[in-house]
């Protein structure tokens, strides 16, 4: 079995200037993931963070890549437009997933493949309480109907989203929020899910629920096998189609 | 102008049994919605009841509206079999829209138009804040981000209704739950809204911003002027659609 | 590994009435549709027809089955309501997966289940064309962008089905038509999948392609691994969930 | 009444290059267009032009647009990334609706307002059937079920878009192919509406039901009145949104 190729992009800025965030994710958020989807023999899980060399992923491994989680935040704007550009080439051709966690909201790559500037309100941290919406979707696989969150930055509608092909958790927040909180979008060839908690502040990335989500996240938004080649750009057809019958 | 023929359904049987209930709605909460709903001069309003002859629908009634608001709640199984084949029929030929106010999520015709069992949880009353989830949506016109409802029936998710057309709204709950409360169906070529608020313990349905709601809702599910028959089965095609090309 | 329980339901009476038909599918449309899905190591299939005794489901067998594929054509007013009733709330609780084929778009499980009444415009048998829409659903894996259907029944839009979760296919017909001819829905905590070919008149279900796509349908529509007891009725909560992070 | 401040954007090179495009819309594709809007009173209609000052669509005049028309094919490439980026964010914001006519399906405003690379296929001229999928959406109101255009560019399926809130129509040609032909999206709190016809070299755009169905979707794409005011980055929320109620 071929394992699915599957990176972990991270900012990786908080965790390296604040102690505090450190001490909760001394790998770095990127690192925690890794952690809990390496115990997934189908999947085979690396790093990569902006301030590596061409913010991690040169060429060569990006076209390799079969799923790509992102976390950003404070940085949105120093990640390079052309790497952008070829992120959502490589998932509207069906070539990659893609997985948005939290303040990914707000990236570029999240906003240019959706199609949304990616707005939301936000506060303090607080408990919220994941509900799902969706139970015949496979990224709810094995998540029961509600689950507790101790702690996790408030995010809030309106959020500014396209309609999702699928909304399967939504957020309840103690403050008097809810917020589409994991959300499935087809596009072009590609898929991508949104997933909202993971604050750098806070311990959401350890819930097993949360982990378990990701994993599934990760297998649903694979690519799938086509049957043709997705061209790259406007094919111009040559022939009638229904001279084909005859052939 | 021709006024929208709009008939709001009540089960009316809370309002009679029980003085508490009918201290908050001493007309019945149809003849509360009515009231809110005259004030529209593209609208006539009037009220059916289900101890009503014919359950308040004879079919020369029926065939007439344009569209038909229905609450029920206790007595939902009494509701005729023979009526919400018609209603449902009605609304899939395109020539009547349906709002479902609050307890309709378990009526007949809701499960029936929209394909669902209607399942959801419930519990007791407290404060909910309902947000707008789809500014661009014309039963959100007027509505702010969110707004205060003092007290209404706990509904919560998972509600085991299809993927909307639009979610327009969604419910916070103090107790800890979320709702998907504002739902738009296309069905057949006619359509039907769901709004969670109308409990009839509480005075939700004073709420001004629940009125406007319910008054976009009507106008949003109006029969559309359609530009051929919608037909009422499946008809059989006798010639080539492309030989027309040659008439 | 368990393997999914998978029954094919044929009306079976076109092949027993008509000698030209049953020189098409001597073993009945769903002895045909048997024998491709049986070199699948991950499925056990098994056939019903309408005419066996509790028309093929009894309770027993009924609550067994992972998916249901359905064909239905001259008899469907035959088929008995409370088994209809069953098979919805089967569906309905994710139990079981439902795949419709051709003119099950106006059988009564497929119009209860979805929420339609099912009606198209349908005419002569003609050359079709069926197109993939969604390439990145896995129904479409190992599909071509496009492939021929030498001969098969006209059924053309409007088709007065809801808008699908995912429009995957969409058929070209010779005359001029064109159909939504591949169609997910979700409903309830279960999965729906309808086909447009499979008239008993053709050959389209020897066709490759068709083959693969009814075995993607029913990988696709096979219940979830759900975390929680999917409810049958709506149940009352009788505790604050937010009380739930105290414990 | 304030009428809609409605401004046709033409490419408008093809007519000063090409004489037998001349020839068909002597006064531009937009005039054309522009002709046939003016008819309604509730619009006021103007023109622009990619050789305009500004490429037609100078600040002062881009903020008081409440729906803009686009048409462009083959200097895409040409239009200014700074005025695409207004464009986007004034639909985003719920400023202004947005119509996409024919090869504006690779244009930059609706790549990046939609979120797609926009490909499909193309070919020759030929016949176009033009079906209605939803009847009960308003951009199809006086649209029969079918309708002819003698000749139009070939647009086929797969188009690499996301799956739209409506699918209102879809079209057959001659060739053996199909497309996804009318189609809504919300985006942010705006609206988009892609029709395919519109091919400079045919005649489509003289079609009533073409003109009808562009006439219908300004009226649908326009601005709702909104309650609040839709934010342009993402607000920090400063108190507890539960405490309003002891306001």
């Amino acid at each position: 079995m071929k394992k699915l190729n599957v990176v972990v992009w991270n900012e990786y800025r908080h965790e390296k200037k604040r102690e505090h965030i450190r001490a909760i994710y001394p790998d770095g958020l990127h690192g925690l993931i890794k952690s809990f989807l390496d115990v997934n023999e189908d999947m085979e899980v690396s790093l990569a963070a902006l301030d590596d060399p061409d913010q991690g992923l040169p060429d060569e491994r990006l076209e390799k890549i079969d799923v790509l989680i992102w976390w950003g935040h404070m940085a949105h704007g120093e990640v390079n437009d052309e790497l952008v550009a070829k992120i959502q080439k490589r998932v509207y051709e069906g070539k990659m997933g893609f997985v948005a966690l939290h303040s990914a909201h707000h990236s570029k790559p999240f906003r240019a493949i959706v199609g949304t500037n990616g707005n939301l309100s936000w506060g303090r941290n607080q408990k919220e309480i994941m509900w799902t919406l969706m139970p015949s979707h496979e990224i709810a696989a094995g998540i029961p109907d509600h689950f507790l969150i101790d702690e996790e930055e408030l995010y809030s509608e309106p959020f500014y989203i396209p309609q999702p092909d699928a909304l399967v958790f939504g957020g309840w927040f103690e403050d008097g929020h809810i917020m589409r909180a994991g959300a499935c979008f087809h596009r072009g060839a590609g898929r991508l899910f949104y997933f909202q908690p993971g604050h750098e502040e806070c311990r959401a990335l350890y819930n097993p629920y949360v982990q378990r989500i990701i994993t599934n996240a990760v297998r649903w938004a694979k690519p799938v096998e086509f049957g043709y080649e997705i061209p790259e750009g406007a094919p111009k057809v040559h022939h009638k189609i229904i001279d084909e019958f005859q052939q």
